[in-house]
């Protein structure tokens, strides 16, 4: 496990924005539980129990972390302390959800004599907050939260220049490792073999952990969720590789590229070209102004004018940083225009069920200038020879 | 991991029942994502992404999975084909919170030319249902959803005989494990070597997997939630170890036993007796028609009249099965009566902070009887010699 995080200013910072972000959407604060959201803001790596632990945090006035006694613990890797934050402890018995609501001014029923003359409270909870918290704390506050992805997605979105450095980092690691794939790969070793190696070199390349690794050979390439399973490799199999995982202080590396055992057949090397300049199409779409959908549809159409639309069967990509998948989604439909700092991946793939599949992905990041990519292992299919 | 499950007649009953229980409450149905909810209606072990998967399970009607095209494969094993139930693929663009509202007989905005003219749908939703799922579903339901658990709480917490004897076999195992426990303490060791030895013997002694290992010694034994250190065991050193973990097919062991480095002083002695005593006197209060409160005050009744009461600082226990923690909550403010079949821990702990802790732990099952206790490691301070 990586433990580091960002220094405390950086946290100070976030947690200004985000404040702002609130009082800008007319809210009375957001109420963050664990998860990725709260490991931005705080650098906290707590974990959701049926116990509630969450940052409150008014859109003016102090920010407080309401937190099981029993879990105080949890707070001291955080920046919790540096940052001297309130912290409201509470034990068995009492209502953690009312002291969310003490800290954000009062609910509804604050005042017991005169239940109804308190306004609703308005906010906006973490996307990954438990329906288990979610309503009891709605029941209390008197007003359905909003999700706060709607309030912080371009603080989340648009990566400051210490993110980026970690996502280029963590993508040089990961180019390290398919730079090694190659020996991994032989005629009668698994998927599974093969995983196990490129497993060890994620993290021999500097990352904290693996996050996932898809090792798709033959038939199964063509399942873009497939992990890795006892098939044996043999001659002429096409293989997809998707790897991936968390770089100190916790950003995430992914990048998929697609292996021949021995040469392809001339059917699949001029349907990987298109595929080639599909994924070329879509980087070369990315710049500020141009909409999510537009990078989506720059692979799409290339794929389209070669009969292949109907075999790329997914999204052409996913915002990447702390999380492996957030926003921006680079999908129909998202008319969400790219700003610098943003970071996602850029993956169509092309997929014949029962024979064989091929994906190409690097993650981009929009600049002024286009998309700089922190990935930069060549893009051909790869021929591994056999011997 | 472990991969097994009931038989399929055991899903079809416990579909039915829910369905039931969600008919008894004016429901149009339940929405279950991954989880145990999830786990314990159709055996699956899916995940929750950001795209929704969820069993639709209509008060009456077909039961229906909606789940991304992409992770179809996530359903082959669990119930899901044997079950024969309606599975509704969605791709990336369409919106799976309608689908859900199809099934369940249309939301508000099912027929857009009468916006306001269907009635919001009444449903309940899984406890781990993260807020970016609930929040768009309760959009489209026209209405909030209230926690499954108000639903299925007695389904869940009710065991049946096989879950019965699952818990007995989880029980017996986590014993053996403690039975070694006393080879593993030596002075010199590390918490940390120590809960190395605990892991194997967890899953030597058959769970699947660890699910949980504190070993807190000295000072570090007066923090509940203290997991494990470098901190190495000394002669003297009383020894707080709480494991557990799933055993085939899945449901959860959770026992503590206290043990002392060579003799205890007489004060820890002492106090370790009053402990035993409230926890003999917690297990004696458990039966059908008593309350959860009135277990949790039988254990904390016996440690105030020795003037214990302010070390003992969490609740008595919690209720066990697929989850480690779920209902019933042994804890004062809790008025649920009792009955056959609910099972749960019961483990007070008195805590000197800066010096020692020491829990009891022992699983129970609620039997006209009383309880009975699916652990039988002696309750007594386990005294390890020193050499």
């Amino acid at each position: 496990m990586d433990s580091g995080r960002f220094g405390t200013d950086v946290y100070a910072r976030r947690l200004q924005s985000a404040a702002d972000a609130a009082a800008a959407a007319g809210l009375a604060g957001l109420v963050i539980t664990p998860g990725y959201d709260l490991r931005y803001l705080l650098g906290s790596r707590a974990q959701t129990f049926e116990r509630l632990t969450a940052l409150v945090l008014p859109a003016s006035g102090d920010p407080t972390v309401v937190v099981p006694r029993l879990e105080l613990a949890s707070l001291r890797e955080s920046a919790v302390p540096e940052l001297g934050l309130a912290v409201r402890d509470w034990v068995d018995g009492e209502n953690p959800y009312r002291l969310v609501a003490d800290v954000l001014g009062g609910g509804p029923d604050s005042n017991p004599g005169s239940l109804r003359s308190c306004p609703p409270i308005k906010t906006a909870v973490t996307d990954a907050m438990p329906a288990l918290h979610l309503l009891p704390l709605a029941d209390v506050l008197g007003a359905v939260p909003i999700l706060a992805t709607d309030v912080l997605r371009r603080l989340r979105m648009v990566k400051d220049a210490a993110e980026i450095d970690a996502l280029r980092k963590a993508g040089a690691a990961i180019d390290r490792v398919h730079a090694r794939v190659p020996e991994f790969l032989a005629p009668g070793r698994t998927e599974a073999d093969v995983a196990a190696d490129i497993a060890e070199a994620i993290v021999a390349e500097g990352h904290s952990e693996v996050a996932f690794i898809i090792v798709g050979s033959g038939p199964n390439g063509a399942d873009p969720h497939h992990e890795c399973s006892d098939r044996e490799l043999r001659e002429g199999d096409v293989v997809v590789v998707d790897i991936g995982g968390p770089y100190e202080p916790g950003y995430n590396s992914d990048s998929t590229r697609t292996y021949s055992i021995g040469e392809p057949s001339p059917e699949v090397s001029r349907q990987y070209a298109v595929l080639q300049q599909a994924q070329r199409a879509a980087v070369a779409a990315v710049r500020p102004g141009v909409t999510a959908e537009q990078v989506d549809a720059a692979a799409r159409d290339v794929l389209a004018a070669e009969g292949l639309a109907e075999v790329f069967v997914h999204r052409t990509g996913h915002g990447i940083g702390l999380s492996v998948h957030e926003e921006p989604y680079i999908v129909a439909g998202n008319d969400l225009p790219l700003e610098s700092g943003m970071a996602f991946s850029v993956e169509p793939g092309i997929y014949f069920p029962g024979q064989w599949g091929a994906r190409i992905e690097d993650i981009v990041v929009v600049t002024e200038d286009g998309a700089l990519s922190v990935n930069n292992q060549p893009h051909e299919l790869v021929v591994v020879p056999v011997a």
